[in-house]
C-alpha cells in the first residue's frame, strides 16, 4: 500500500443555462477541474532510475458515472522508467496540448479555451483529443525548460471499400493512418511562462468536397495539423494571459479549418478570493467559400480558497454562436421544426465547490 | 494517501431458491448489505467549517461486474461542505428514504421491506430508487435528531411527441418535470429511534386510464407522492420493529397506488448470534376498480458475529404474490404458454458471510 | 483504510507484429503479466480464524480501458474464511487451471501455453476462461502440497426452443446445465514443482454433427471435459518446464477436441538477466474425419529486472497455424477475397516494461 498514493478531484456545482431550447437547472460535474481518481507510484530503481505509473479514472460526481464509459481510466494509464534524462512512458496520455495552458481559468472547462478548443474538434485542449491511446510519451524538465514529445499509434484504423467491387472488397487501412505526433516546449521562470505546441493527428477516415461542393468520402490518410503560442505574465496585482492557436482538416474534413485566440486576466482581491476574465474567439474557414463563421466566448468567474485544497467558485460563461454553430457548455436544442438550428447563445452560471485530494 | 479512506463491504451467500420455473442454484451477492468499496475524505478548513467527500462503487462480487453498468459509484458520489449547522452536499446522493430503517433485517436485502418497496417502485427503500442524480442534499444531526433534505434535478426529462403533426414534432420536457423532492426526520435515544420521511418523485413520462380503462400516455408531469412512518425499540432481550409508507401514482401511473407495512423483532441468542424476524405486506390499489392485490414477504434469518467487522448468516425470504404480480428476490419465469402468469411464491434461501473493511 | 492493501502490475510494450493482412505497430498492454489494481485485505478473527477478500479489476493499460467492459473486478472477486484447513471463499474466482503453470515464460500472455490455452478455447489456461462467476472455491497448502476444489454455478443459462410449436415454446435449461467443476494437485518442494488439474465446464448450448457432417444444435448439457499434467524443475543454471493437457468437446461441441504440449528453459546469464524459451504445440481433432490440424507456437524473450518489482524485457512470439487456423496474439485479417482464410504465421516482438505495485 505504501507503493500507491490515492489522489483526485471531486469537483460539483449547480447550475442555471440555456442554449436554444434547452433550459438547465442542476447538479453537473467539474467546472474548475474535471472530477477523478487516481493511483500513482515511484519506485527508486536505484543510479538515479525510477519507475512511475498513474492511473486516473475520470467520472461524473454528478451521477457518479464514468467519464468515458468502460473506461476504467479514462484520464490517464501509464507505465515509465525517469530519470535525470526525463521520462519515457507508455499508455493512454496526454499530448503536450493537454498541457497549452495560458488562460485566465487554468484550463478550467467553463473557460473559453476550453469551450472553443473543445467544440472546434482541437487537440491542443484541456479535453478528451487531447488524451491519446497507445502512445510512447517523453518529457524532460531542464532548468525551467520542460519538452514534451509523444507519438501515438492508435489502434482504430476504418478500412475501406474498394470501388464497386461485388462481393464487397475491402482494403485494411495502413497501421500509420490514425497516428498522432505532438512536441510541445515550455518555459516558466517567475511571474513568466511561455510555450508552443505543435501537433498532428491523421484520420484514416477522410472528406473531401467534389466538385459539386458535396463532402464525399476519400481514401487515405488526412492530417489535421496544430500549432499553439500561449504566455501567461504574473505581475502580482494581476496576472494576464494570452494565446493563439491554429488549426487545419478538422476531424479530417479537407480544409475545414480554425483559428482560435484568448485574452484574459487574473485579479487577486483578498488572501483567498481572486477575479477571473477571460475572451476568446474561434474562427471557422468554410472551405465551400462562404462566409467564415465567428464564435464568441467570455467566463467571469469568482474563486475563493477555502484551503489549499478546497475552492468554493461562481462562475458564468457565455458562448456567441456564429450562423450555424452550436458551440456552449450547455448541449444544443433547437426549436421544434427550425430549419436553420444553430447561432445562439450558450449561458451557463455555475456555482460550486472543487476539493482536492 | 493520508487524504482517502478506503472502505467497502464483500457480501457473498450461496443461494438456494425458485420462482415460477425458475430455479435457483449458485453464488449470489449482497444478501445483508451491497457490495461496495468506497473512498471518503474529511478537511478540516478551520473555523468548523470542513470539506467532506464519498465516492462509493456498487458491486456484485458473485460475477466482479459493476451493481450499475458504466456507473463508476452507482451508490454514492458527492463533495459538500460541513460545520456545525449540518453538511449541504452535491451530486449522486441518498434520499432519506434510504436511511428509512425501522425493520429486522436493518435495511437489509432479503428483509421484507426492501424485497417489497424495490418491487413496488417506491422511492422510499434501501434499493437505487433511493440514490438520487444531481442532488443537492443537507444533514444536520441536533441532539439526537437527524433532520434529512434533498432537491434532486435529474437530467433525464422525456420529450414527448406534439399531437399528430408531420413531421414529428417534440415539445420539450420542462427541466423541473423529473424532479425530486425529500425531507426526513429521525430522533434517536437510547432504545427508542422513531422516524418519518416524505418523497415526490416527478416523472416526464405519465400514464393514465381513458374511458375504455386502458392506459394512455398523457403529456406533463406526474408526480410519485409517498410518505412513512417508522419506530424500532430495543428491550435488550429483544427489540421491536415496525413502518408503515404509502405511495401514490407509482412510476407515473395515475392513480396507481401503494400501501406497505412490515413489523418484526430481533432476540439476541448468544454474545454473537441474533435471530431475526420480518412479516411485511404491500396492497396494490388497482384504479381499474377491479379487486386490489397483496403480496406477503416474510424472512426468517440467523446472524453470527465472527467479529465486529465479520457476520456469517443464514436467512431465509419468502415472497407470496397475488393475482399476477411477480415479486420476490428470486427472478421470476412463466410456465411456457402460461396466459396468467405471476401470482406464485418466490422463495430464497442464503447462506453467506459478510466482511466490511 | 489499514485493512486495505492496494495492489497491481502495470505491463505495458511497444509491439511488432503481423497475422495475415494486419499490421500491428503500436503500444500495448500485458505481455509478461495482464495490468491489473486490486484492493484486498484480512482480518483475524481468533482462534485460528481469518476473514479474507480480493477485489481485482483487468485493465488495458495502453487505452485505460475495463478488461472486460462493465465488470469493475473482472480478474477477482471473492470473500472467504480460512483457517489451518485452508479458506472457503465465494465470489468470482480462478480455476484450478489458472494456476497451471509450468512453462519457461511463468504463465505470460507471450507464451506459447497461454496463447494456445486460450486460443483453442480450453479452461486450462491462465485467461479469462479459468475465472468462474459464481463460484465457491477451497484452497490448502500442507507441507507443499496445494490443494484446490472448485464448483461455479454460473447463471447464464440458454433456453431452447421447443420442438416446432408455434407460438414459440421454450424450455428452461436446468440451472446445473452451465455448472463448472475443477480440481487441482500442486507439489512445490526446493527445485521442483509438479501439478495435476482436472476441469469440466458445462455448456447449455451444444452442437452435434447431423448425418450429413453440418453442425446442428443439440438440446441438453455438453460437458467440455480438461485433464493437464505439468512440472517444473530449477537446475540453477537452468530450469525446464513442460506439460500436457487434453480437452474434449470444446465450447460444447461434441467430439471437437485438442490436446496441448508445450515445453521451455530459462537460462539466468547475468545477475538480473534470464533468458526465456518455449515451444508448444496443439493438435485439434476433426469430428468430420478429415484431417487433424495443428498449431505451432515459440518464443523466445529476455527479461532484466531492474528492481524486484521492475522488470524490462524483449519478446517475441511466433504461431504457426495449419491449415484453416487463426491463432496468435495479433488478430488474424485475410486478405480481400480469400475463400480460404486461415493457416497463417502470427508474429509479435515487443519491447516494455512490468511494474508490481
Amino acid at each position: 500500500q505504501s507503493n500507491v498514493t490515492i489522489y483526485g478531484v471531486a469537483d460539483a456545482y449547480v447550475g442555471f443555462g440555456k442554449h436554444g431550447e434547452n433550459d438547465l437547472r442542476g447538479v453537473n460535474s467539474g467546472a474548475l477541474s474535471g472530477s477523478r481518481l487516481g493511483f500513482r507510484g515511484t519506485e527508486d530503481l536505484g543510479n538515479g532510475l525510477k519507475a512511475v505509473f498513474v492511473l486516473e479514472q475520470g467520472f461524473n460526481i454528478d451521477e457518479g458515472t464514468e467519464h468515458v464509459e468502460g473506461s476504467a481510466y479514462s484520464r490517464q494509464a501509464f507505465v515509465g522508467l525517469g530519470g535525470s534524462f526525463g521520462t519515457i512512458s507508455l499508455g493512454r496520455q496526454y499530448a503536450p496540448g493537454y498541457f497549452f495552458s495560458y488562460d485566465a481559468l487554468a484550463a478550467a472547462a467553463i473557460g473559453p479555451q476550453s469551450v472553443l478548443s473543445n467544440g472546434a474538434g482541437m487537440s491542443i485542449t484541456p479535453n478528451n483529443r487531447a488524451r491519446w491511446n497507445n502512445s510512447v510519451a517523453y518529457t524532460g524538465s531542464f532548468s525551467g525548460l520542460t519538452a514534451r514529445v509523444i507519438y501515438s499509434a492508435k489502434n482504430e484504423e476504418v478500412n475501406y471499400k474498394r470501388g464497386t467491387s461485388t462481393p464487397d472488397v475491402y482494403d485494411y487501412a495502413n497501421p500509420s493512418s490514425d497516428d498522432a505526433y505532438g512536441v510541445g516546449l515550455e518555459y516558466a521562470n517567475g511571474p513568466l511562462k511561455v510555450g508552443g505546441v505543435y501537433q498532428i493527428v491523421k484520420y484514416s477516415e477522410n472528406f473531401e468536397l467534389d466538385d459539386t461542393l458535396n463532402w464525399v468520402t476519400e481514401n487515405g490518410s488526412k492530417k489535421q495539423k496544430e500549432w499553439g503560442l500561449g504566455a501567461s505574465y504574473d505581475f502580482g496585482v494581476v496576472s494576464f494571459h494570452a494565446s493563439y492557436q491554429s488549426a487545419s482538416n478538422l476531424s479530417g474534413w479537407k480544409s475545414y479549418d480554425a483559428d482560435l485566440w484568448q485574452v484574459g486576466l487574473v485579479v487577486p482581491v483578498s488572501t483567498a478570493g481572486n477575479v477571473h476574465f477571460a475572451y476568446g474567439e474561434v474562427e471557422f474557414d468554410n472551405p465551400k467559400g462562404e462566409k467564415d463563421t465567428d464564435v464568441k466566448s467570455y467566463t467571469l468567474a469568482y474563486t475563493h480558497a477555502l484551503s489549499k485544497r478546497t475552492t468554493a467558485y461562481v462562475a458564468w460563461n457565455r458562448t456567441d454562436n456564429g450562423k450555424g454553430e452550436e458551440l456552449g457548455l450547455v448541449e444544443y436544442r433547437a426549436k421544434a421544426g427550425d430549419l436553420t438550428p444553430g447561432g445562439e447563445n450558450s449561458d451557463l452560471l455555475g456555482v460550486g465547490i472543487r476539493h482536492t485530494f
